[in-house]
């Protein structure tokens, strides 16, 4: 994955929009030479603050890898892909704010709001969000694939809205300290991760002209995989090290968070953790061998320390 | 206008994904019949709130008549129309939170965040913007017109984000309590408002395939309108009456906001915003009898009282 990482981390270090200034705050329109420049300090730092931390970018290498499969110029992905980042990277500062989760630290560093006061904090979310569609709708490729590029922005868009990421994420806050439910813990785990980890996969399948069995079977990899790394997340709150993590841990009992081990006890949640890596892999059998580094990526989910 | 204000307030109220249900809290994937009705508790009444409180729509209509200018079909329109409007409200409940402006009432009622609490009315915010491309990205005249539909959302976008909209917000809340500046408060009501009012007109031409003249003599008339709407509404809260209003007067003053008035003072804020009417209606020539909605609505814009 380390090609499409490596891609990834580019594209978003070069982002026209969030480009380090000469640290002018304001650049008034008209003599702003480059549209692109437009974008006020602080709210630009704000955002390549957190859209430029350390992070595993499997959200925007899964969507890569995922087109890879049915056509060679994955570059053509990239906004598609960084456009999840920015997604997934908004949800992040906003479920780390005083009124949210109240987190001080994410990818051991301090949160968005310790830096940079939490009114920019919400508006680098809401940019960030913004910032995703503009990506996606500014791309090469959908100019070039109008229909395509619609399908695949709708699926991303579906599955980080009302009715997938941020639904997740509403159970999540307001069943904090009720009593842990199978029901619930599966829709917030499915909807809070599982969406932003399924998108991927549809959206670049949908992008390169997939069939509907394909689709299928890519919803059923992310799906798994999503599942997958939500209950590994769920061990290491439990289990792992904090000074690995970059976070602190016991955090999720603490707060009353509805987790898988919480629900079905340590040993179902490990093997419900290895038995979603078989669903996924099965999932990828209509691949064939193109689906070797999508294969290898899901194997390794559950031994992961961070 | 009321015909498009009256068609934008249904589609609001039936939007699918906000229906007021029987009070399930929520509703597992696997049964809800319809994947619409998959928005959870409180996130859906929270949003649904906002969204249907009495106001003005004036963006909607506006995006309704400036298609309506160039094509006959304007209801098609509805779904860009109204997805401006979820824009422009997920602007006002994150601007009322606490970290922002700290609003107690909006539209004479009490503020999302009051009602919901803080965290629900940033989720409440950030699926509103989500649903906004949902919404569009899910329009039958996406389908049928992809190419016009990729440009109008772009526009939409850009004019919504961090370039435009996010952009205006950062400066007003960065800026606050600091001496009045023209550029400051030109770039601030550009970005913070008219890029918001002038995006239904490029926009709602664009999807109706206009060319480059008319496009141009649109954001003429849009950036001119928001212009002379924002001018009126530092005046109003300078001597408007609270109870028309439904807000308290005199805000801005306290918060050391950045207006015209305080800038230019009362006489040359009023001659500027008739001023911008004048352009608005002069650039509305090339449309001929047709605009002659959109010169009545610019015409009043000076005189309103809320």
């Amino acid at each position: 994955m380390k090609i499409y990482v490596d891609a990834v981390n580019q594209f978003l270090e070069n982002l026209e929009m969030l480009l380090p200034d000469s640290g002018v705050p304001v650049t008034r329109p008209e003599e702003a030479a480059p549209l692109a420049r437009q974008v006020p300090q602080p709210l630009r730092s704000a955002m390549r603050y957190s859209l430029l931390l350390p992070g595993k970018r499997i959200r925007p290498a899964l969507l890569l890898a995922a087109y890879h499969l049915l056509a060679e110029d994955w570059q053509k992905a990239l906004p598609y892909a960084c456009a999840l980042e920015m997604i997934h990277t908004y949800s992040l500062i906003h479920d780390d704010l005083p009124a949210m989760d109240d987190d001080a630290y994410r990818r051991g560093k301090p949160t968005n709001h310790k830096v940079f006061g939490e009114g920019m904090a919400i508006l680098a979310g809401d940019g960030l969000l913004n910032m995703a569609f503009e990506t996606m709708l500014e791309a090469d490729i959908t100019r070039e694939r109008p229909a395509e590029a619609v399908a695949a922005m709708g699926e991303i868009a579906r599955r980080a809205g009302v009715r997938g990421m941020v639904a997740g994420q509403t159970l999540d806050v307001t069943l904090e300290g009720t009593a842990p439910k199978q029901e619930y813990v599966e829709y917030i785990h499915e909807h809070k991760t599982a969406d932003l980890l399924t998108a991927p996969l549809t959206a670049g399948l949908m992008l390169a002209g997939a069939n509907q069995q394909q689709l299928e079977a890519g919803r059923q990899y992310g799906f798994n995989l999503g599942l997958a790394f939500q209950i590994t997340d769920d061990l290491l709150d439990l289990e792992g090290d904090a000074a690995l993590l970059g976070k602190n841990t016991g955090m999720d009992a603490q707060r009353g968070k509805m987790t898988w081990p919480a629900v079905f006890g340590v040993d179902k949640a490990r093997k419900d953790a290895e038995s979603c890596v078989n669903k996924a892999l099965a999932a990828l059998d209509c691949f064939g061998d193109k689906a070797d580094l999508l294969r290898k990526l899901v194997s390794g989910i559950t031994d992961r320390k961070f």
